[in-house]
């Protein structure tokens, strides 16, 4: 098939790649040069020009966004409801917000435009040797492309979800699941790390990984990860994220789920962001104030 | 080598089993007499008597436990004291506290006899065709009982973890990693399950399991548990444990570790035991104090 492929950073390039494997003829457009023309393959090209990467393509028209969820991916779509055509296919296959994704939905529909949302698991080793994809959309249209899933996906490794907005909310609550999973490991190392004894984490990883409970692939990243530093002397604890912890937990209270694992796990990637806590300052202060308990003065 | 195994339950049969694929010779007791005898091989033999399983076995002696943790543990390994002598061995292979079998092994070397902290994981499964397993205790010894864990255990499946203590203070923090992903996943399926989505919940485990970043035994397991019951239906959400999720937080609290996860998900285990909560009915109390707002009557 014919892909248009707008976005090729460490996720689009990969995905990109993958499809070229499998005899995929891939359009691919990036605002940055240097990773639009970094493939070469007879089956590649490059363009500059959104217009002219919808131009070139035969009808009915793949385009996959693989581009930052929020502002830019709303940018692309808003784009892409004036260049496409009655019968033409839009796959968001970013992290975007399931909300969005169902808005986006509407707007694209009154257009005749099919619209899926495609969350990506797996990390850019996956995108370029078989992900784990979740696709939600039209039931009928999704025929059309569901060779394309079957083939960048690993083994078993993609699952039509339903309507506008399961992939990406499934995607979300993954990412959750995922969140509580690595909090859950990295505290566990935490307490041996703090205890009596003398562990070597990256066999004790590996151990984990050969016939217990708990071997898992993020496992498999935490032995790699104590093979390159055994104990992480190299990296400081700063917990980033990106989003879809915040949605999932925002979705547990919307339906008043009680998620204190994922929703806690989040908020103390929060707390690895501070040096110092306003909430710490508050219960020394009363502790002073009620007990006059020593407080840690500021240089 | 020979073995005698104390205690053929769940764990303790298949682990029999396991011993005599690999070509040892077991001696097994059990105070259950159908547990005792439900193993016929040539290299098996039963007795209903422990002092009789000593005698029985040549020296030095190399005995494993595999009873329930706590008192019966206790009893058992009070026995042994009296029984064994100097340059025998004694493996306990239960989820024993780390605590208990620190005081054990003082108690055991007075006696010149080595006592072995085994951590076992993998359940009955692992225990029949290739267990994981954490060994804490007198590393010269442990070159004796090597080849054992060797063969009983999966591929790289057995550690050596260093002093007494060490492999059940590790299967301890083990089992909370696993209490944290466990809740972490039953949250994620919770938010699905109240969503405006329809999964197919073995589907969404099943895609789960093949390239993405969640893929793990753990979810294999949920994959399984819904291809049997989709909705879970036929059980309820009640989450008993057995100990090691607790001494997990116990030891936390000792370290001062933050570890809100596995805190969280042992605490969401009780909250499961109880149909209402006396912390229910005081903040509903003192709604309507405050408040006027209903309370819901009991009947």
């Amino acid at each position: 098939m014919n892909i248009g492929m707008i976005g090729l950073g460490k996720m689009g390039y990969n995905l990109a790649l993958n499809l070229l494997d499998h005899q995929h003829y891939v359009l691919g457009f990036d605002t940055n040069e240097a990773q639009r023309t970094s493939i070469t393959h007879a089956n590649y090209e490059a363009t500059s020009s959104i217009e002219h990467l919808v131009e070139q393509l035969p009808s009915p028209r793949i385009i996959w966004l693989m581009v930052p969820a929020g502002e830019v991916t709303e940018n692309v779509v808003q784009k892409m409801t004036t260049l496409l055509e009655t019968g033409d296919i839009l796959i968001d296959g970013g992290n975007s917000n399931y909300k969005d994704t169902c808005k986006r939905k509407e707007m694209l529909d009154d257009k005749g435009i099919f619209f899926f949302d495609c969350g990506t698991s797996g990390g850019t080793d996956g995108a370029r040797n078989g992900a784990c994809t979740m696709i939600g959309g039209d039931a009928e249209a999704f025929k059309q492309i569901e060779p394309l899933f079957k083939d960048i996906s690993t083994e078993n490794g993609y699952l039509y979800t339903g309507k506008a907005g399961s992939g990406h909310f499934l995607k979300m609550v993954h990412n959750g699941m995922e969140y509580g999973m690595m909090q859950a490991i990295a505290e566990g190392f935490d307490i041996l790390h703090k205890s009596e004894f003398d562990y070597d984490y990256e066999k004790v990883a590996k151990v984990f990984n050969h016939g217990s409970v708990i071997r898992s692939w993020l496992m498999e990243l935490t032995q790699q990860a104590f093979s390159k530093d055994a104990q992480l002397d190299q990296i400081r604890g700063i917990m980033q994220s990106s989003g879809e912890g915040k949605w999932t937990v925002e979705t547990a209270l919307d339906y008043q789920v009680a998620a204190p694992v994922i929703a806690l796990s989040l908020m103390m990637r929060y707390r690895s962001l501070e040096d110092d806590t306003f909430t710490g300052k508050v219960v020394a202060a009363l502790r002073n104030e009620f007990g006059g308990h020593a407080v840690v003065k500021n240089d």
